[in-house]
């Protein structure tokens, strides 16, 4: 990589060099990618979601699975479109990839179309049998898998790429592609998907809408509600609603989909999706900036969007990340990178330019780089050589949560605010769980508080990393955390959605207007509630 | 201005001369505005919607206004916040613009808070009064307008800024701030509106978003389903829905305040606003080409996508606009612009870019303008040099739909399609109303097909200018168009809205399930159904 102090040296006649803090002992890092290596985890007995979160109760309206329901499945999508009774392969389908959460699924079923999907649906409405939609299954917040015995519908089959025009960049597909195959298919035609994130590689593109997830890109290309342009969905009773509209504009009645965009699979199953999709920018650049203060932090994303604006984000993911210095820790305790900088800072940020003209960019980027170092909010700083540098100063930002999930055990959440409030709150909790006597002594049961983000989004995840699960540090967490951020006006789930651990504390995100017509519209669509049940909106 | 052809020979050293067409006989244009001589319109007689459009028939279900209903009115807005049996005031707000649409209310209320909102949709729910909200009145579809005798709810009164947030950029203000108003007021902080429209001048943000206006800065900024952040609406029992979120991500529960945008005042009533505003930029460019066919005008546009991508669209509006030059010479039978190139070409696309480096931006979109001459896409070109012909640049676009205004009488559609269709669809129309012995003799009541659209968003603006309504012409036109449209994928609604006009016609754009839940969707929320009745979903 070249450091910028290096460039700043070359380039000193453009700016007064006294006004440089000493660059004398920074010198260019080559251009060696960062590198990890993985640990595999280890197999470890996994609770069921009802023995740790006491207080589920099964509804009993549900139907309990029959041999028969069983063979009337296979008649839809065949004996090889299941799996029953087979403990072993029901585990995955069972169990988030955090481990945190453990149905108890006896049937997992895996259509290929969309009347099959259609034909179960309406089979699971008729015999009040309940429904878990499920895709990737990479969720944080057990959205995806059972609570107590509900049948897993697998959207994994419906794989297919649908149609995708080359003028207009409009791509449709089946719900279960993989998000990083999309991209990569369309990175050949020189178009990318218009999300991005940390699961990438096996997250599907219904699941996505069904959670909305922002990701990396959400600062530039905009959020789901904009660039999903249609959506076909089969409705809890069987219903398939084809709303799979290539226009980009469609101004005829109420816009439905939007409905099913972040509703968690609760009122219906996402079969078939219509996207918008971005040009791949030719020119891409990737810094990274070592910084003293959060203060600083918040200086550089401002000026970034005076110098930057429409060259910020581009090919690879958004644009303007950053971590603190327990994130890096973390990230080298389980993994083995090459140090890109040769001091460390409290802070760094990741920003990622594209753009159509290379030699524009590099100067936009440059001085803005310049001034940052000059004005003192940089301290150091890098810029990425080549492709293989970029990726590997990506791998660090989102190896965070892979090095997570290497602890004994981690509280998650994922909370969005006011921009200048966002690490205020990181600094809070420590103090919280201090005087609560649960972190900073050796025997403490917190071993860290770790904080990264999306500055643009005013999105933080807060990583409470643990030795063990106590309840004295759940109840340190919860509802402080939550009553925080609501009198600070941010919500308690910035892109994660709401799942099985957040449905009950929507009270502080949403008001009782708000959630008793979320109820009303829930139970005009899904009457019998058989759709992912016991989750998203709160039981009482 | 400055004509492409003059710079060309400025910087020929770059291109091959050769390969240039001739361009001696070109020469650069001074820096005129264009200047138009606006006709004021002749007060005529405006005709009642019900006799116009036969076949509407009054919902007896609904109570007709009495004096003691105007007397409790009173008592919540005040004297003065309402207006009443005076037909000279009532007018306008009976009659749309364009004085195609005129309904029969005898009283205009002028509500000055959300809690008179309230208390006005409580009353009129209790008994059962019909209401039309109404905003800056400049829709194109009659959906502001009553049919009957409804009562006109005003947004007017409802004018004030709530909140800025300088660093994110987010506004929340009433939903009867008037557009250009908001957007001088945040120019002047260094931001800009994410929509523009040639009504700017009149129309309420409200109306904007109830209508989901897609306007002048979609291409760039994305549609208000991703822009909008929250919304704060009165429900037609009175309950008041707040969900004035502040956020850029809040994945807690269904979005609600999508199923508003675009509703047409059908279920609520919009009255707060909370928007993400983009910084305004520091360079504008403003260009207009002149080409021989819609195939070249395709072809500039996917050349444009590579070469300006990041800065096309920016300070004033959206960034490719096209006409022909029927639309030009309707403006020019209207006003008398100055011209702005020396020959008439059979097409015009307007561009506008916009980004943070003026040197970059001039760079980019000269290289663009060269190539597209220098490769016979365009036959002249010039651009604007200062703010004062930008304006007179961006007049000629918008000035089409006023010029149209003035014909004795217009048939206006709003479709949208796969761009390779948007022509098609003009050509075959005018070859469909000739082979209808209505156009193209002396004596035909069609006096000029018109087209003018947002060639990145597949949108058409399709006008047939006649010289008086005849039921022969609009039996000719509809459903043929709609038809044509719905064969080849298209909307027939892209930015207008239903309203009225086009209520019946719901079906050729949305299947009978998607219109079965509108309906759903419509009775669960106004299950009197008094909400801006007898428009937007089909009565049958």
């Amino acid at each position: 990589m070249l450091s910028i102090a290096s460039r700043l040296r070359a380039i000193s006649s453009r700016v007064a060099l006294t006004s440089i803090r000493p660059v004398a002992q920074k010198t260019a890092i080559k251009s060696v990618p960062i590198i990890c290596t993985r640990r595999t985890y280890a197999t470890k007995e996994v609770s069921y979601t009802v023995d740790k979160f006491p207080g589920y109760v099964r509804n009993e309206n549900f139907k309990k699975l029959t041999a028969q329901d069983v063979e009337h499945f296979k008649t839809i999508v065949g004996e090889n479109g299941l799996i029953h009774d087979n403990q072993d392969d029901l585990f995955a389908f069972n169990t988030d990839w955090m481990h945190k959460f453990r149905g108890k699924s006896q049937l997992v079923l895996k259509p290929k179309t969309t009347q099959q999907v259609s034909d179960i649906m309406k089979y699971c409405n008729q015999q009040k049998l309940a429904v878990v939609p499920q895709g990737g299954n990479t969720g944080l917040v057990g959205g995806s898998v059972p609570v107590f015995d509900e049948v897993v519908l697998s959207l994994q089959g419906m794989n297919k790429i649908r149609s995708f025009d080359n003028v207009s960049g409009i791509l449709t597909a089946d719900a279960g592609c993989v998000l990083e195959v999309l991209d990569n298919w369309l990175g050949e035609k020189g178009y990318m998907m218009p999300l991005d994130l940390g699961a990438k590689g096996s997250c599907h593109i219904g699941g996505n809408i069904a959670t909305n997830a922002g990701g990396l890109r959400l600062l530039r290309y905009g959020s789901l509600h904009g660039t999903v342009l249609g959506l076909e969905v089969v409705l809890p009773d069987g219903t398939i609603l084809d709303n799979m509209s290539t226009l980009r504009k469609d101004n005829t009645g109420y816009d439905l989909k939007q409905l099913f965009i972040g509703s968690e699979g609760t009122i219906g199953v996402i079969t078939g999706v219509s996207i918008l999709t971005p040009h791949r920018s030719k020119a891409v650049n990737v810094a990274l900036l070592g910084l003293n203060s959060f203060e600083d932090v918040q200086k550089a994303f401002k000026q970034s969007r005076v110098e930057l604006s429409e060259i910020l984000s581009g090919k690879y993911k958004l644009s303007f990340e950053f971590w603190d210095t327990n994130a890096l820790q973390m990230f080298k305790k389980h993994a083995t990178p090459k140090d890109v900088m040769e001091k460390e800072y409290p802070f760094y940020v990741l920003i990622e330019t594209s753009g159509s003209n290379k030699d524009h960019d590099d100067e936009k980027l440059t001085n803005y780089l310049e001034n940052m170092m000059v004005d003192g909010v940089a301290e150091d700083g890098v810029v990425a050589q080549d492709e293989t540098q970029i990726r590997g100063l990506w791998s660090l930002r989102e190896g965070f949560t892979e090095a997570l999930g290497k602890e004994p055990a981690v509280y998650k959440y994922d909370i969005s605010m006011p921009v200048p409030k966002l690490y205020e709150c990181v600094e809070d909790m420590r103090q919280h769980l201090r005087d609560g006597g649960v972190f900073g002594q050796p025997d403490s049961p917190v071993t860290d508080v770790v904080a990264y983000g999306h500055v643009g989004d005013g999105n933080l995840h807060l990583n409470i990393a643990a030795s063990r699960l106590e309840s004295r540090v759940s109840a340190l967490i919860e509802p402080y955390l939550f009553e925080w951020v609501a009198n600070h006006q941010g919500s308690i789930s910035a892109e994660h959605g709401l799942g099985v651990a957040k449905n009950e504390f929507l009270g502080y995100s949403k008001s009782p207007v708000m959630i008793q017509m979320m109820k009303t519209m829930k139970n005009m669509l899904d009457p019998n509630g058989i759709m992912n049940p016991y989750k998203y909106l709160p039981s009482h």
